[in-house]
């Protein structure tokens, strides 16, 4: 694709470098930003340079945080006694959004990937340790992706804290709300059989 | 949505401005540019904020530009006695693609729309009034798109140029090439068949 300009080249480049945007989008969010006053596009360029300059990682938590510490950390109201490990802040967000969850959370930043040659030492384990050596911490709940590098990862966690008197759990898996049982992976389905609830136990939830 | 940070709160309502991008999107694109280095976000924040701060509208054609006259306009080796009319300087970088057009063009910058309230006062029409005054055009083709307001535009400037000596052509509509006659709209269909060409012409395209 030939531009008129240079200035709308590199424009249409900087935006197609951004993940699932080409240059066809991209040369349609620079229109847009060119049929609106500069202003507008001075407030979207400081927005987000203003987020990747001075966003900071809590200390204690690795979540992302306006100060040293984040807001979910220093938050007196919530259950110090239980931490729910999760492999990026997005994840945070989402268990956030449920209203149900009023623990602490350990960001990992990643999951263990031999594929990809992402060891342990990558991840913030090392602070989770700490973390558990401090004794407050009660139960430790897994809310990692059902990948194989998630298993991964919560295999080498598991091992990691047995010598901690810590409870170790998983968020459960198995059929969704609303989900139509034919329509269910065999593996799914299979170990939702097993590890089937009393009926009382899924009232409840 | 709940956000762990008011900068990412920010950011993300920020990239939701733009079309087609909803608040998941934004999100996604924000921890984007959160896994790569700061000069990453600050190349593309930086390119595109030069580009609407900088950014010119030539002169004579409207076409955006890096100077106050396009590299179209100021090219020497182009054809300055035919002028093709285009709505914006998308409709442009698409026929300049082509590589088989070596005129001028018009940027109209949007159609008159009765229903939107747009007259022929909010767009460039003045401009290209003032251009055929200078008697170097001989051919203006109207390259608008077949929409109500495509064809009111269409109509509204033929009328406008009738005093001048200039040869008004629009391009060709009908079945686009390696487009099945089956699935073709009727409209097209029908005019296509009403316009057909002596098989010569249609070898010569």
């Amino acid at each position: 694709m030939q531009f008129p300009s240079k200035l709308i080249e590199d424009a249409v480049n900087a935006f197609a470098t951004l993940p699932g945007i080409g240059k066809k989008t991209a040369l349609r969010l620079v229109m847009h930003l060119l049929q609106k006053d500069t202003e507008n596009t001075q407030y979207f360029t400081d927005a987000v340079l203003k987020m990747r300059t001075e966003i900071q990682f809590c200390k204690t938590c690795h979540n992302v945080s306006d100060e040293a510490l984040c807001s979910i950390c220093t938050n007196t109201y919530r259950d110090k006694s239980v931490v729910c490990i999760v492999e990026n802040f997005r994840d945070i967000i989402a268990i956030e959004n449920t209203r149900h969850y009023n623990g602490l959370y350990h960001v990992l930043a990643g999951l263990i990937s031999p594929m990809d040659g992402i060891g342990p030492d990558a991840l913030n384990i090392l602070s989770l340790e700490e973390r558990l050596k401090n004794g407050e911490i009660k139960e430790v709940i897994m809310a990692l992706n059902p990948t194989i590098d998630g298993d991964t990862t919560i295999f080498y966690l598991s091992k990691l804290m047995a010598p901690y008197p810590v409870k170790i759990t998983s968020i459960a898996r198995g059929i969704a709300f609303g989900g139509e049982l034919e329509y269910v992976d065999e593996i799914t389905l299979a170990r939702s059989i097993q590890a089937r609830l009393p009926y009382e136990n899924y009232l409840s939830k």
